[in-house]
């Protein structure tokens, strides 16, 4: 799978990308991540990308040209399957979202900064409009971020043990259930017994039950 | 405001603090960040930080010994107003929750990994327990960069123009009307006539048409 991040402040992406377990998914040669620097397109030498909004008021839009022509030269070279713009008010991601981005082969990701883009970008060139929650960042980056890892990380083959994924909270829309680790007491706290106990069903069911209770408690939203 | 962000990939949050708005706020001496690695409180010298979950299953979890450790460090130099874990079955994180953060003085931000961490850290040390979205990533690092994001950006003094940040999405309530900016024409495709009308009331009588238009068609949810 392919990622192609635009963004005007590419150094921002250095390190999330480089660590980790994106960084062994790219060595695998499962994922490439490329981040595009948006001034590269810039309208002109002094790497003008953004402008006054149009009717006034704080904060500088981002231009419609630069975006235009990065997404050009891009899609000149292969076929995108989404083009995607990290934005507040946008559909907002879910698990679900991320599976089945999942199935994508090549994708674009959009940063806004500023006030946004140019409304006429959205209207355009996105194919999906995407919010990673409703709060506001100072850049799209930390979106780009948070979906590329949300998505790479249920790739085939990129968890060492990919059952581990199966069992995180959403996937089976219930959230998780508490887990534990030595020791076994810790300052006069123990761990429930029964996890103790090696009986293998008796400890699923108390796991599932922790996790209806866990859910019905804070989350009533995901069972009904 | 102090925060404190405990992870055990530290690497992961060079960039994100190293640039832009946050890099910034830390040279105007608005804010300062400290990244803690925790395993310079790991439980042997091969800097063991996580162990086999009891029970049985797929995926580690983080010990609740060095993380106590290093919470007894920092909470032994200052008070904190806050220990937050950040964990996909935490409370949703909402604008409103970041400008309530914004207030507070001292904060520790907890990032999970693998399975998460040993409950009873999460029974015993943490005061809040934040998602940034219905949706699993490969940590908590990318959620502590997006909560840290999202609160210093507002904190007073940060955005060179302060207006910027209250005609935010989320802050009235409303998603924000679309923007535009230079050329009014691009590839047939013109900016709306009143906003090149100069007639500022007019102007924004259709932002607040726009957005109110916006909001109801895609996030009716923030209206009723």
């Amino acid at each position: 799978m392919r990622f192609d991040i635009i963004s005007c402040q590419p150094d921002l992406l250095d390190s999330p990308f480089g660590h980790s377990i994106l960084k062994r998914a790219q060595q695998k040669g499962l994922v490439e991540i490329y981040v595009n620097d948006l001034r590269k397109y810039a309208i002109n030498k002094y790497g003008q990308i953004d402008d006054y909004a149009f009717g006034g008021g704080a904060g500088m839009v981002m231009m419609i040209e630069p975006i235009a022509k990065c997404l050009a030269e891009l899609q000149a070279q292969r076929e995108y399957n989404a083009v995607i713009y990290m934005t507040p008010d946008g559909e907002t991601l879910t698990q679900n979202t991320v599976n089945r981005f999942s199935l994508l082969q090549n994708i674009i990701i959009l940063c806004g900064h500023y006030k946004g883009v140019d409304e006429r970008v959205r209207q355009h060139f996105i194919t999906h409009e995407i919010s990673i929650g409703d709060y506001v960042l100072s850049g799209g980056e930390l979106g780009a971020a948070v979906l590329t890892d949300a998505i790479i990380r249920i790739l085939p083959g990129v968890l060492n043990d990919e059952s581990s994924a199966l069992t995180d909270s959403f996937q089976d829309g219930l959230l998780a259930p508490p887990v534990y680790t030595r020791p076994a007491d810790y300052n006069g706290w123990s761990v429930p017994a029964v996890l103790l106990s090696g009986d293998t069903p008796k400890i699923e069911q108390w796991r599932f039950e922790q996790a209806v209770a866990r859910t019905e408690q804070r989350r009533p939203d995901l069972l009904h």
